[in-house]
């Protein structure tokens, strides 16, 4: 029987609260159900695994990545991406982590197809790897600094972050279609 | 007094066969230590702190990649930082925290600058999340196929690699450069 209190929904909604106070490494099923005040097992009626919690939260990161519209160039919807990452914290660590596992939704993956003069879907999965690597590391020197890791004698590591995210962005507009073998 | 036994060298050499074993969450200083029979005091007077080992494992990982020359292009390198990656057990992860810190050598960064067209610090630094983001992906998934967390009802997350990897390769060699206003 579903616990009467919480929907799938809302189970997500306080999962990615968590994830913004905790981060990722603390974000277990156990603490979820803690903070939901149910036991640990009425979080498995929702989602079968931890991995499939993280695909649902993810999901909800992406949401707000507009849909697949090719009056929308890449530079609009890579963007869209990278914010939406970057709206949580972990944001592209969880993404990547349902990515790897092909769980979850399409929703990023098609606008950018979408998006690319080429529509090409290998371009746009190649795309969507630049811009989980490029927020990732942005996401890592953020954590470095607010735990003071960063020694402060080095150049700022978040510097030029906006400038490679614009020179990859601009790397995989100007392709154009490869001729295939006809 | 240095530990008479282990030079920083031989230290990062039994890191890296350490990585290979336990894989990056379970390589701490503790049990490195243990691994070279030395009190944990002692990995100390070679790297102030983990995270300036693992950059000196980073660049020792790195060292695979071609010196920067022009005559090799973009898939070229691009190929072989990614098989410097590939070769260790969460390689692109040691690599990327350390590339996060801004810690370790410019080994890939300073060959990619000199593959590319444009010879352009922002778009070398782009391939290089590209890269990093991309091997990421490859790793995590190898490593949820190694522990059975793949379903085996969906399609094989490893298909397509190479082909993503390719299209990201073309799209990093193929723009022009940018006119900066004079």
């Amino acid at each position: 029987m579903p616990p009467s209190r919480h929907d799938r929904r809302s189970v997500v909604e306080c999962a990615l609260r968590l994830l913004d106070e905790v981060g990722l490494p603390d974000l277990s099923m156990r603490r979820l159900a803690a903070e939901l005040d149910v036991q640990p097992s009425a979080l498995y009626w929702h989602f079968p695994s931890k991995q499939a919690l993280l695909a649902a939260v993810a999901d909800r990161i992406l949401d707000a990545v507009p849909r697949p519209d090719a009056e929308l160039g890449l530079p609009a919807v890579g963007g869209a991406i990278r914010d939406a990452l970057l709206a949580y914290r972990d944001g592209a660590e969880v993404v990547m982590s349902t990515y790897a596992l092909r769980l979850g939704a399409r929703r990023a993956q098609d606008a950018l197809i979408a998006s690319l003069p080429t529509h090409d879907e290998a371009q746009a999965d190649a795309a969507f790897e630049f811009i989980l690597g490029h927020t990732t590391l942005v996401q890592q020197r953020m954590h470095a600094q607010s735990i003071g890791a960063v020694d402060p004698d080095r150049a700022d590591p978040l510097a030029r972050a906006d400038e490679v995210f614009q020179a990859g962005i601009r790397s995989f507009s100007g392709v154009r279609p490869v001729r295939r073998p006809s």
